[in-house]
């Protein structure tokens, strides 16, 4: 198995723990020496993860057997991360966190919008964000990795092209459709299906802690983006969709969109720009990304208000977390940056 | 069978003229006298609306055969009753009109969204728009009805009561959630199951032709809003939410926006504001609302952007269509507001 | 408000007690005094049944303070009410039992498939089995309703005329696709929302526990049934609908079927045979009995197989729980059976 | 582009043709040539496949133009192929069948079942049935395959090893739940989201004629299995579980059932036996095999009635039709029988 470096998973039972698995146990370049989980340890990664049946015999182990290894990801509880990375920074060369804890890169910021004091500030500017679309040059020569949010992923990567090419005035809205595996794997009387299946629920009408990343890497230029973020649950298990309303600035017409978002996303593997005169898919759609770590990005101008519609979608546990790690990963050690995140995704779904 | 009003629905196949036939049956005032249908002329109405199995043993007639009545419901697809009608009113004392074609009363806005020329365009201002909420006193006296689309109806009651107090902005965007009974009974590709299943459908970004309507309605006292609506599908039959970004006026608070909605619909049996500190439903959610004639509006202050969210439901076949209409004929004819329209709607569901 | 009985839910926080409110709040001959729940006791009813609001301003009461009523109705967990039933037939004059303790008539029965020790196994001959189709007299005279099983309901409303006319063999093969209301209100990660959406669960492959109700409802004049079930939970909130495999005894035709069903539920007003020629529904459906207290039932015998196929549906929550239960009080006051129980069902849902 | 053999598709508009070129598209060894669609002829391939955006450049041709090619997949609506098929095989060295039309080896039972006549009856004993479980060493050396039914693949390979092994008796009960993929791209009233969205239809509770095959396939040393199928459409777009209710021979264990099914598959690749003490994923399940071409069987003895209970699933347009037919192709190729059929499936979805 020359070649191969090992990789383990602190945090392996919840859904990012588990898509993280799956896509790394088909990847040419990845051994995956341990799973943790305090709950299951010592149980079969089937039994929490069906899907992975007949493809490996890995047991979940507790996380204090955690032993050395070349790649560590992270995929704890928001809070939790922060605690142990100093004990972490010991296991392993490098580490690519999933969770929350260092994506922002200031600390008051983080303490404002997560209403907890952090742990471990001073390493907050080691952490580079980890959409490679945006900061693949810094991904590349990091050590740690912070991933980013769904939500932030999805927005940011539909609005980048726009502020970097000054098209569209600082007022965003964010008006965000979600899935429930978002929330995780822990049952409540929020995720009881026949409270949520069928749901159209305001969750969030406002207040959205992923505004803070999304403010944080569209602060460009000295353009500071004023974002304001509105999330509906629907009935959908994976995928995330987001309808964008921005102002475009004067004179901006639908070809000054189209020739941004060419000028960014030219070579990207991940980003196709949807915008179809036919078909039924003429706009981005979250169900077709299912397993798959595209972004899908598309726009309509507002012939009637001064409007430009950005809608884009993910995959919220490949695109807005798991590939997004693979994909850092690829980087950060110079693989082809597609290798195992191949999947095309299905239709009809 | 004293004081029964005879009633007749033009059109009675679809997903309206279903509706109504359910509520109608049950209206202790009336006696549904003809239904038409000129595809199942001769099958009995259960064959369409198997619900009502058990309930009627009427059948289909072929239109031409339609015989004088107190009212007609009209419930043609856009475009038809604009022609017809000028024969209908030969055989109704009253008329109300579920379709599209009498909702502006001028006549070059209708033919500017609607692409068509008005047929009948001298009847426009003869049609009073049929939200009970803002025009009960009008449609009390009036002889013909139309009944607002469903997009329109729940935005503006979520918006009228803002707008007739001065407190918001112009700029108004309204981001609206939409189910499949929307689009009608008849099947095409885009409401084919494998495809529509589970979709997250922006089929339409901007462009919305409610926006006439709600700007109609919504042009108080000089004001004149700039709606902006984008649409998309998600995966429900029935329902319909709309979550409207609006910028509320320097120093509007909390307080001032519940105050607005309890000055306009204190009295009102139809509208629910909801906006809870516990439980799961905190905000209106179209699911507890299929099958009711309620609508639910809450809202939410954005403390970090100058944005106040509003967020209103209906049954888009109740509420949205057949319901509003029934609610008219109870004002028109001095019958309690709410007979027949008592449904609760079921939780869970 | 002369007239009306005071009518109690012991047990008012779950989906049982949600639809037994639900029917009593627009029954003119009830007065609901008192809803109790422990969890939630002091908040109104509408934080758990926002279906509710506007309809009734009740608060939960604690199960101590309950006071004595004509009425009480009891939707506790399986186990419950056998613990308590001595105490509460001091506060009522009347008592229906919607959970499992008296629906078996032999305690050891009931023990051998409950698994626990019956605590009051006197009045296990007390209550009247609460299918009004089949004990309608009995439940006339009596003071104890328990209310059959949702499965065992509709399972039994299929069967029993086949069985009465001596129609089919003793081996009966029950296929039944469960919604997930049927679980209850308390979420697990069996109900949890990523899991539970789209699954086509084999939660119960053999086992079920009411084949004991079943077979003691249709062992007939020395017929004794040989009941089999299959329990698939599928992707639905409520509803219910079982596929039953008989073997006709010889020479037996449709025709034969089509008599049984006549005979026995001619006159029966929530009974309705469903076998159509056209149409979408041409067989029973449980998506349009949402809220109804229909048990529709249809069949096609096999012409290759000796086997005759039986398809019956209900609203586990209104046939097959909470208006059962109603049906059941409706005869014992001798109020019209349908009182209450008149919605027809919604198309589409 | 060594090693590669030419590959063309007739019919790829459809969903059995969409998923071939999925599928078709990540195998190393296969240059995929034509794609044909007389309604779409001249369109991207990805107008209608819109997963396969970024993947392929590839426009589908009229079928008159199909020039020579290595190996035709046939995806035509039934009762065409045959109507093609002397034509076809001078355009191609080998061909698989998706359809139905050559996988019945008799004429007269393919007229009985499919009510019309065989257009190329001397063909129908050349055609291997498709199933690599049963017919690898013949598929290996034919020239033309015929695909399995979906229904029919799933049933005859969860009853394969039992019958092969004498265990049960011949009276066979198949209750399927099946998805809206497998009634085709063509809209319908019947596919009609806002009816077939919730639905559990009973569309067809006897006279399935995929029992045809699977009576051809399971008669084996004598036996003659009687197979009584009953197929229900649930709300799910692609999948299918079959509940197979049987009777077990006289002292039969569930040890003996466990053996059958690892003496015959132990070294299949695609057949999994799930039955597990724990997990929420204890028996198959369709929703995590989407994608996959896996076939998932389980089975549960009940110890009541002398029952046993077989559960399977399979994706019905891989396992079911395209990945089958590939599945086919590596063994008729030599190929390592995997390839390009790798997916792991999903979970959460």
């Amino acid at each position: 198995m020359r070649n191969k470096i090992s990789v383990s998973i602190l945090g392996g039972s919840g859904y990012a723990g588990g898509e993280l698995l799956r896509i790394l146990l088909q990847h040419p370049n990845v051994e995956v020496s341990q799973v943790t989980s305090r709950k299951f340890e010592g149980q079969f990664v089937t039994v929490v993860h069906p899907n992975l049946r007949k493809r490996t015999s890995l047991s979940f182990i507790g996380p204090e057997k955690l032993e050395r290894c070349d790649l560590l990801f992270v995929a704890l509880p928001n809070g939790e991360s922060m605690n142990q990375v100093m004990q972490l920074i010991n296991k392993a060369k490098k580490i690519i966190d999933l969770g929350a804890d260092f994506r922002l890169h200031n600390k008051s910021i983080f303490e404002e919008w997560y209403k907890q004091q952090h742990i471990s500030p001073h390493l907050l500017t080691k952490f580079v964000y980890g959409i490679c679309e945006l900061h693949r040059s810094e991904i590349k020569k990091s050590r740690f990795v912070a991933c980013a949010g769904c939500e932030a992923t999805v927005s940011i990567l539909a609005l980048y092209p726009l502020i970097k090419h000054n098209l569209i005035e600082s007022k965003i809205i964010i008006d965000a459709k979600m899935s429930s595996s978002q929330a995780g794997v822990s049952p409540t009387l929020s995720s009881h299906h026949p409270e949520r299946a069928g749901a159209v629920r305001s969750y969030m009408p406002t207040g959205h802690r992923h505004a803070a990343e999304i403010i944080q890497e569209l602060s460009i230029n000295g353009f500071i983006p004023d974002i304001a973020i509105s999330a509906t649950a629907i009935d959908m298990v994976r995928g995330l969709l987001v309808t964008c309303h921005v102002s475009p600035k004067r004179n901006i017409t639908e070809k000054n969109i189209w020739s941004s978002y060419r000028e960014v996303y030219r070579n990207e593997p991940f980003i196709r720009i949807v915008k179809e005169k036919r078909g039924l898919y003429r706009y981005p759609e979250p169900k077709i990304l299912q397993g798959t770590n595209y972004c899908d990005i598309g726009f309509e101008m507002d012939s009637r208000s001064n409007r430009l519609v950005i809608i884009a979608a993910i995959d919220n546990l490949v695109k807005g977390t798991a590939g997004q790690a693979v994909q850092a990963m690829n980087v950060m050690y110079g693989y082809e940056e597609i290798t195992a995140l191949e999947f095309t995704g299905l239709h009809p779904i």
